[in-house]
């Protein structure tokens, strides 16, 4: 025991009378007061929940429940596409052992799943080829967290397709709300955004379904906040693809939870100590609160034509615009000039590919392939192709004339012929852009391309007929038995 | 079309060619290349890999063995106690459902589920009441993560006894060191360090069991390092203790996919777009690389005396002591003076608590607790306990004297008694810390009295008994069933 110091008795009462009495208090505790709370933010997570609880499927505009079909059919078709991915038949017999009782379809496999090992499964397969959806002002891609997670909870309880799309969009506007309020400082982190973000999609979309209150909704974002998935140092790796596959499942598992009334904290996306403070060096929370129902981030979704980087697109458009114009096969080609952004070179500078997954880093492989076939889908990224004499040969004519004054999403391209001809193109914008999108047809032939080892044509065609259709459906989950084999 | 601006032929060709003619490009492109990348950091991931898969259960300490094995005792008590709390209730019924076969048991409850759900909800129940045992230098619970996941785990796989304590051991190393090396920027960030460092302590014990090499480790450790739970805003919500339980579940799912090859960036920790990058304003990787099998963070583990914040431990502690060195039993008390830290009315300041919960953040309750019943378990912080009369009597006559000279460990307490008799306390550590640890009986008081409602008394003794002789064991899930009802 020690001597206690000198306490100052009318202190030590005011303070434990009501805790209130700061006057009677030493002046070295005053030194300790904290000083007054900053005003507190929008109530995001709130606000946000409260729009997903209310929004109406037929409030939805018919430019919005367009794109959202034309989204579902882009998914299905590269979850169908990447589903025997060696990354998948890994993931399968790691978690399968693992799975409740088979209730939810594995696109493109014969195995089925719980909901939750399924969600986690299409979320993998819809990314390994890297062919997904992309919103452009953040490079989410949309689709895999959340259609993974609503389509295998459609398989557990019916759902309409009405309340399916509806489902879907409210996923993408709250993971792109997000993704808008803090990119791009969030990604410059080094956050893989759709996994960091998707996760919110998919607790919103899934708990749109289970017909959460708001209070219910609240939580549920909530409990997905702590549950962001995603490095950008996974690019490259098998890791990248878990993670819209994890952020579905735990987007999913958040909406469950919720519904049984477990509790996380309401502002969990802005507060103090939250998502936005832990995740990101700068936040936007209008891009979240503000237009809710009036703007969707939703029609802005588009469908990548090449299963490849972005930055060569430019690129593999003018080759195959200039093949199909003028019959070319590649073997009259003597030399291609790209006039293009630096960023084509820092990012697919790849010279001599080995593989077909470094092919897509290659645009001398990616013009080569686009002149040759006149695409530049997964078939053209197999390690045999990039063997390939001819495919060989006219990647190594291939020249940069590398340029920042170009903008990455423009290109010219000039191919002199064996014959003397000199053939030139401009691409002011992409295929694949907000300006010049991917057509209904080309979505078509690229779900075909995607499907053609997995399911028969007939069978495929369905397939995308179940999408187009999807407001007529009765029962939403069709989509994922049709989609198996 | 439009016509293509002059082309450097030269330029062009040196491109095609090699792509290393860098003096033959036009400046404008010179300017976009990018800067000569810093040294590579230690290869921290895959450093971590080795030791953990090279390191033999037979060269632990005596001193890291013992301290395992309280550090397991001492889970197990606060799994079992917290088994039947509500957010148990609600996690069971939002996710048995899709359980796989019943291959695990969760803690003090009937309940068995595969083994990634049962790792999960041990991981909710064994933080639940925040009575779990603490690495001082983090914050870090190291328990939950690693023992939720491994014991499930033990129960699909036979595991000895020393198998399970050196996973054990390893798993506290893992986390623990990340914890310090990103320590206290991390945690500031808003990040919950248990969960978000939990996860690889989670990935690397669980490994080990599975008998991953060291490629496969060092994907487990980066499928992990996609996957970090938990945020500081959870806490007071149930979301809190999602968070252990989530952290042991991912763990053991990356431990499983590296297993069957599933890929990831072997340097996810300490890379350019990794974990630390994403997750810390600072990282220090000699905390990671140092020193592996000298010195051991699992020593360092201690553990609650009392169900409540730390801040509070050396006011009880004083409490508690005066009361039994002098027979005290509350009604005679006059007055409480305590001279303490200002964070201990900043954080625990609550003077009128309505609920047990409110309790644990009232300094008041805790030292009337103390004064009258000797301990400050999960027992004195029901709600009845804070509406007792004799409790709210004592709490309004204890009172704080706030002195930013005495270090948050220690305190002085003076009871004043009616009968004019003064009694003073000075603690310098209080009990539970580093200095003056929780001894082997008051662990055990601590998890019969966690028990106490869950499990008969000869069940509960057996149950410490098998912990205590864990490394006897040639079947370490024998644990996990003994502590089921």
């Amino acid at each position: 025991m020690s001597t206690l110091p000198t306490v100052d008795r009318r202190a030590l009462l005011g303070v434990a009378s009501a805790l209130a009495g700061a006057g009677a208090l030493p002046s070295a505790t005053l030194a300790q007061t904290p000083a007054p709370s900053p005003p507190p933010p929008a109530p995001v997570t709130r606000i946000l929940a409260r729009y997903v609880v209310g929004a109406r499927a037929d409030a939805l505009p018919a430019n919005v429940r367009k794109e959202a079909a034309r989204t579902l059919l882009n998914y299905v078709g590269c979850a169908v596409g990447g589903s025997e991915h060696e990354a998948m038949d890994m993931a399968i017999a790691a978690l399968g052992p693992f799975s409740g009782k088979a209730q939810a379809n594995v696109l493109g496999r014969r195995e089925r799943f719980d909901i939750s090992t399924a969600a986690f499964l299409n979320g993998v397969s819809s990314h390994v080829f890297d062919y997904d959806d992309t919103h452009l002002k953040t490079i989410i891609h949309p689709g895999g967290p959340v259609i993974s997670a609503i389509l295998a909870l459609a398989q557990r309880r019916k759902v309409g397709g009405p309340e399916f799309l509806n489902a879907l969009v409210l996923g993408v506007e709250t993971e792109c709300r997000i993704g808008n309020a803090v990119y791009p400082e969030h990604y410059a982190m080094g956050w893989h955004i759709t996994g960091s973000a998707g996760v919110f999609g998919a607790a919103a979309a899934c708990g749109k379904l289970l017909g959460l209150d708001e209070q219910q909704m609240t939580w549920a974002l909530g409990i997905a906040a702590s549950q962001s998935v995603g490095l950008k140092i996974q690019f490259g790796s098998m890791t990248k693809s878990l993670h819209p596959g994890r952020a579905a499942q735990n987007g999913l598992m958040a909406a469950l939870l919720a519904q049984q009334g477990f509790t996380a904290n309401e502002a969990a996306i802005e507060g103090k100590d939250g998502w936005g403070q832990a995740l990101s060096t700068r936040r936007n929370w209008a891009e979240v609160t503000e237009g809710l129902g009036e703007r969707y981030e939703a029609a802005l979704n588009t469908y990548k034509p090449f299963a490849c980087g972005i930055v060569t697109h430019p690129g593999i458009d003018a080759a195959i615009q200039l093949r199909n114009e003028n019959r070319l096969t590649g073997a009259e080609v003597e030399t291609v000039e790209l006039h293009a952004n630096p960023l084509v070179q820092s990012l697919t500078g790849k010279t001599d590919p080995a593989t077909g997954l470094e092919g897509k880093f290659s645009i001398f492989h990616c013009v080569a392939v686009g002149l040759i076939f006149g695409a530049a889908g997964e078939r053209q990224f197999s390690d045999a192709m990039v063997r390939d004499p001819r495919v060989v040969d006219l990647r190594t004519r291939v020249g940069l004339k590398l340029d920042a004054a170009v903008p990455p999403e423009k290109c010219d391209m000039v191919v002199r012929l064996k014959d003397g001809r000199v053939l030139t193109k401009h691409i002011e914008h992409a295929l694949g852009s907000l300006e010049q999108p991917m057509t209904d047809p080309m979505l078509e032939t690229k779900f075909s391309d995607l499907a053609r080892d997995v399911l028969p044509d007939a069978k495929a065609r369905r397939l995308m007929d179940l999408c187009w259709n999807v407001e007529k459906l009765d029962d939403a989950g069709r989509i994922a038995v049709a989609a198996a084999v």
